[in-house]
């Protein structure tokens, strides 16, 4: 039939061997693998191929002197063709491992080419210089690479290792559906047309959210799901199209249960896929903590250089120009040039700072051009509460505190990685926990939910819900690690009447209520009990275990920013006919 | 703040027991335990309240002499409420044993009302009679059931126990996309529109069939998903919009291993998930010789009655209408009057039957309407064959072989369920094999693929492709299980060459296939390996273990036949903002 390749018959697929298991104990005894062609090459008679699988590398060998036939196919053999080889595994030659790592060989006595490869546009080789969209055209070629087989295979223990524990701690892996009901709130919709009911949509789950506390509703008591979600938002290079949360809610559970449950859930992941050591329980920073000492809610603890308030010390001084003062020190820098400080000034202008005043730090003293603004008491209590050392330059900005707490946050960071203070291997986890449950929007005068709208608020300030929402702070909590979000969660509103309270604060009107929530309303009042959850981010776990910032590198299949499958080519063009079933057109516009 | 509930501290929420987990022997001991309230009866100045959460009912005790706050308290208490209750284990009078289960019951010392709870529209109890429309729109109550929440245990315990047996077994899972691409064929996409890419669209997977196939082109060896698939098929009953499937492909692979691993997983997940045991490996029968017997591809083997032929005795009788005449006896059918037969033949004439011949099986001999058309030595043969006995009925069908296969395969599960010859405790699992890779469209006149253009034909008779592809016998498989078919699969082409000559046998102009399949078929040239897989619906094996007919039992939050979601009321409207951001206009005419 084909010409080139043999038909796979049962007896030439079965291995003995997967090519990475292959060891120098092995040795005398006979092997039979498969696998893909990684290199090839002729070395006095002798044909050489690396031969990979997704465990690893084995060179096999065809010498005429054991096996003519089996010589003379490997003649043909290309890079990426498929082979199955057997042949006696043998220790290799000292002096050949000096061009390839493995300590043993094996000595091919028959080989069936199972198929044959067009060239492939890139080399299956790590640390290659090709372009992502290459790489993703040809996602089938680029996936083949040792470490895209290593991200596929930690992300499939990582969700198993989740799944187990969950299991472990009574929770019930529940599905539930893709095609929901469109919420005009949070990010946008995906939409599906229906075509049973002409002119109306399903949305696809930004998160199982209302599901998820249906599934309280129902006594189901502890729930999770490793759950698709979907936002179509705006690009932003971490974000996709579709991703994937371990969405998790248990019933009769206060903000300690979730946070008990969450951290051993990471605990299991990092250590079982990751082979990463985690201490729990994790620090708990109060949210206004941290945005005063890091500038953010994300804060990357692996390193210091915090913000230091400076504004009751320098608040009557000619540089201060706003409300705040604040200031980090970075260890080293009384070296850097003009032209360091001027970049870094730019840098902390696009978080909107009007300017970055420094000084450094000297054994002679205290050095810059706005040293003349400050006494040496203010300075010296700048380095005192900054912990500057002689050698290092201390950095101020004055402004609003959210410019500031943007600037310097910002700037810490971009410090921190310029300065090499972060310890790569180093996983800090915190939860930032205490936020308030609802924020002023001072352009529309009016309350918003900080979270989301069925947040619940703390036994202690809920009363304030009809005196001062703003001083309410909510059940919510955020677990962050390295500077990333890594989930949210809170407990929720479980009592009909607070809800209604809520609603009432923020000004939607009982019509809003039931047009937009109404049958989930509904259901609260048929004996919901107390629950709280959280949604930790599968791609973002991975990411970390991985040291990638590139979400796509932890995702099989993804799309671009556009949300374009390179490989697919989708989204495309559709027939007529499957319009008018759903009763839609293209705007004709177009 | 709620005047009626009490805020959900944590001390009140922990729980020492589940309602389920109480026992004769925790007696003395103390306890807390929530729950909702299922009955509440005050009997003697004491009220005893029925407590439920997802493991069972305790009955919980308010007395005035043990706690008069909690007595108090309990009077409020109405059905579905949320408790917390406290207090001490004690063993229940065995006078009281009568009107509810349980040994033991709670003696409450200190009682906290969680929330309220609006009277439900129907009690929470199995063996209701409520329709299903109501169930669904109160799926929050529905879900409280018992047996309704031990649907949900087990399909948790189904996928999780296939997920670690695919674990053990190799297989990674991998994510592969819900948006991709649409094919304009199988069943119909439900598609997506694109913001990005006005005028294009997304569909979901009708099943991740190409994504498999290129996961094994990209060397992932052992692939496996638990993966949501979508079809937006015409009502029938057992589908839904969305489904789910044990997606499973491997590499190197054959017939042999995916049946292999395929038993293995149905054992572990009967077993694990539902108590189940299965015996392997399961009985293989070839697709001719399963029509042949029992008039379908999915035999339900708990019985017998099977098809037996007899054109060759009755071929010349006056009787016989076409090519074919077959047989089948309903043991104790010789009772059956005049109006049960008349039923049946109507019941055949729904499979375009035109007639249903009977003759019935005396100590005295053959008593028939029909009798007179035979000879003894025929009856007599057609006794032998199909094994009736005194007091049996044999029923005949003469017709075109597709209509004695159909009339007569669906009179003989009729007459298993009528005559109860079916051992519902029983789960036959079998393969069907030695499927033909096309099928000849008398219609159309031309070849179409038996199954998909994918499949593999066997290497013995892969040649015939060239010469007569009507004989090439395909490399697909189905398993089945007490007359459902449970999953679908096959060894698939991976060879480049041949997937062009089928292509060529069906017809399929080059372009056609670079408009259709391009990517992928592109993506077979680069080394891709043998490889073989099989998809398990979840579904149906949940509904197979709880015995359910119903898929929407097993799910959920299912739609309607309609696509309806009865509590969400998805689909809905959208804004018109919603729908210029996609470019799509709703049909003017509607």
């Amino acid at each position: 039939m084909s010409q080139e390749t043999q038909e796979a018959t049962s007896s030439c697929l079965k291995r003995t061997h997967y090519c990475g298991d292959l060891r120098l104990t092995d040795a005398g005894t006979t092997a039979q693998i498969n696998g893909w062609v990684k290199r090839r090459r002729d070395h006095g008679g002798v044909i050489f191929v690396d031969l990979r699988d997704r465990t690893g590398i084995t060179q096999v060998v065809f010498d005429p002197q054991i096996d003519e036939k089996a010589h003379a196919l490997a003649d043909a053999v290309r890079s990426e063709y498929v082979l199955n080889v057997s042949g006696t595994v043998r220790e290799r030659d000292p002096g050949e491992l000096l061009f390839q790592a493995g300590e043993i060989e094996l000595a091919v006595d028959s080989l069936n080419i199972l198929n044959t490869a067009k060239t492939p546009p890139f080399p299956v080789e790590d640390d290659i210089e090709v372009a992502e969209d290459i790489r993703m055209r040809y996602r089938f070629i680029d996936l083949r690479r040792p470490e895209m087989q290593k991200t596929l295979a930690m992300r499939h223990k990582a969700a198993l290792a989740a799944r187990n524990y969950m299991n472990e701690q009574g929770f019930l892996e529940i599905e539930t559906p893709i095609l929901m009901n469109s919420t005009p709130e949070g990010a946008r919709d995906v939409l599906v047309p229906s075509r049973h009911y002409p002119g109306r949509f399903y949305a696809l789950p930004q998160s199982p959210q209302q599901f998820k506390q249906i599934l309280m509703m129902s006594g189901v008591d502890k729930y999770f799901q490793i759950a698709r979600c979907f936002r179509d938002e705006d690009t932003r290079s971490d974000r996709q199209l579709e991703f994937t949360q371990l969405d998790i809610e248990m019933s009769f559970a206060g903000v300690d249960d979730v946070l008990e449950v969450t951290e051993g859930l990471m605990k299991r992941i990092f250590e079982e896929a990751g082979d990463i050591p985690v201490q729990t329980p994790f620090l708990r920073l109060p949210y206004h903590e941290s945005m005063a000492r890091f500038g953010n809610d994300k804060p990357d603890t692996r390193f210091g250089m915090e913000l230091t308030d400076l504004s009751d010390v320098m608040a009557d001084c000619d540089f201060q120009v706003c409300g705040q003062v604040k200031a980090i020190a970075a260890p080293g820098g009384a070296n850097f040039s003009r032209k360091d400080i001027d970049d870094l000034t730019q840098f902390v202008a696009t978080y909107r700072a009007k300017g970055l005043a420094w000084v450094k730090v000297t054994t002679e003293g205290f050095a810059s051009g706005i040293v003349k603004f400050f006494t040496t008491e203010q300075l010296e209590t700048a380095q005192e509460r900054t912990g500057a050392k002689p050698g290092d330059i201390m950095f101020f900005v004055a402004d609003k505190p959210k410019v500031v707490a943007d600037a310097l946050g910002n700037l810490r960071l971009h410090l921190g990685k310029k300065l090499n203070l972060i310890d790569e291997t180093q996983y800090n986890f915190l939860w930032i926990v205490d936020y308030p449950l609802f924020e002023w929007n001072e352009d529309e005068n009016r309350y918003e939910p900080f979270h989301h709208l069925f947040t619940g608020g703390t036994e202690e300030t809920l009363p304030l819900l009809d005196t001062d929402p703003g001083k309410v702070q909510s059940q919510h909590y955020d677990l962050v690690c390295n500077g990333y979000e890594i989930c949210s969660g809170s407990v929720r509103i479980h009592q009909w009447d607070i809800q209604q309270k809520v609603f009432e604060v923020l000004g939607i009107t009982p019509e809003e209520v039931e047009s937009r929530f109404g049958y989930f309303i509904d259901a609260l009042a048929y004996g919901t009990p107390p629950h709280a959850g959280v949604a930790p981010g599968l791609d973002r776990i991975v990411m970390l275990m991985r040291n990638e910032e590139n979400i796509r590198e932890v995702i099989a299949f993804p799309k671009s920013q556009q949300g374009l499958c390179p490989l697919t080519h989708a989204p495309s063009v559709v027939t007529d006919t499957q319009l008018e079933e759903l009763s839609i057109r293209v705007d004709a516009e177009l």
